[in-house]
């Protein structure tokens, strides 16, 4: 029995148990991690990181190789115990953790690179937020239709992707938005092969004020729910909204989620968030 | 900014925030306590547990005017910070926690007396469970009708009171009772004055197997939501199940609900309540 020192922490309601391996000694696996991140049996969290030396795990030399900056490498888990390349929000909480063990020196104003499986990603930090280059972003000309349950007519979606899959559904108001049933999830059509997170977003009125645009969304990952907050589901919203606004439409943006806002920024081809992250408490679990 | 030490633990999936306040001089307000019991924002629980000794706090003089044998009183709150009579679930959890703190010493087949806000109970530990007197209780002669998103026509309901207000519907099987949608909360017909828990169950088939009859449960507690398992709401489920059986229903069952299986035992007109507890993790929170 070893007792595993873990930090609980959060980034717009999207919550993570982070904890140190420097040197990737501890290999948990898939049922380890689904039994800590379950909410009544363990610890509970949307997804567990650990702190690794890129040079210390194989998908990390990669993360070197593209960039020979990226000294630490964010080793994601989902809840349910599957890797998973990038998290938007996660990369933050990530970054303010490092700093918190001391492992990283980070002062405002400056970037550090971190590795992931998704590849390496730029983080800003500032005062009290961090910006992430999530890199460049796709948005695809093809069609979609969403059905959700309580949503009276079937929706365009537009498909984006961030990384990972996405598809954003315009609705009328707030009042519909938040309507929407999603204890189930929407049915896109044609159906994505990997599956896709679904944005609902409702464009503000005006939808610019002091030349950055404003949205409201509410998401569904796939694969786990209604969420609090999505990152790339965030930025993902933001690019269709700016997308169907057409030439005129901002690069700025701030997407109010149910967990709180994040900023969005697009700007040379690539799509930036930048949002809050806080760690909540410290623990200790026997694995 | 006090570092406050809490335990974390749950009972067949019901799971608690415990800290040990002996001298009764840490006041958590209920914003407070909903903080910590946010499962993204804070450590995340169904209820907040204060140990602090009954001779120390208001409440706890009542429990020792009516058992003097009960030294400690568990403080329970909702996580919505108001508090709360009893929890079958979680007291057996307190038990373990003050058996984990050294605060008392319980050898296997020992009972305490544990003093809460709806009365005094005892708790009695075995190998790898407790069983918890939860007192009398009351089949009520009255009628009611239960409506449910995705059960397809309203059921009649018993209500039954175990300290606090349940009405339990029978459905016809396993197919059934999965099927119920219990994101939205069940309608009780006539309203109960202070609302009650809805229990769905479907009786085992056979019912009796060895003496012992048999229940699956799922449940929607009252201003919370569906949960994995509620102690007053397993002993509800089946007294209606040995109410409806007749006079030759036997007076142990098991109630299989979705966090784990618990034993009821009828006995001169008490209903006791078995079942494990188990502590999770440690952690460290400021306040």
């Amino acid at each position: 029995m070893t007792v595993l020192p873990f930090v609980k922490g959060h980034g717009t309601g999207n919550d993570f148990v982070l904890f140190s391996d420097p040197d990737g000694s501890i290999e948990l696996d898939a049922d380890r991690i689904a039994d800590m991140a379950d909410r009544h049996f363990g610890i509970g969290a949307d997804g567990l990181i650990r702190a690794v030396r890129s040079a210390n795990l194989p998908e990390g030399a990669e993360a070197l190789r593209e960039d020979p900056d990226a000294e630490w490498f964010m080793d994601y888990h989902n809840a349910d115990g599957s890797p998973a390349e990038m998290c938007g929000n996660g990369i933050r909480v990530y970054v303010t953790f490092l700093i918190d063990q001391k492992l990283l020196e980070l002062p405002v104003g400056e970037t550090v690179k971190i590795g992931t499986r998704g590849g390496v990603h730029a983080v800003t930090r500032h005062s009290e937020a961090y910006t992430v280059d999530l890199g460049p972003f796709v948005v695809l000309d093809s069609e979609a239709t969403v059905s959700a349950r309580d949503l009276d007519v079937p929706r365009p979606g537009l498909p984006v992707g961030v990384g990972n899959p996405h598809v954003v559904v315009a609705v009328a108001d707030d009042d519909e938005l938040d309507g929407i049933d999603l204890a189930e999830a929407p049915k896109v059509q044609p159906e994505p092969p990997d599956g896709a997170n679904v944005e609902f977003v409702v464009p503000g009125d005006p939808l610019v004020v002091g030349g950055v645009g404003r949205i409201r969304m509410r998401v569904h990952e796939r694969g786990v729910g209604e969420t609090l907050s999505c990152g790339t589901g965030v930025a993902a919203s933001a690019i269709a909204v700016r997308h169907w606004a057409g030439e005129n439409a901002p690069d700025r943006w701030t997407v109010e989620v149910p967990g709180g806002d994040l900023g969005v920024e697009i700007a040379d081809g690539h799509v930036l968030l930048t949002g809050p992250a806080a760690l909540t408490y410290r623990g200790t679990y026997e694995i």
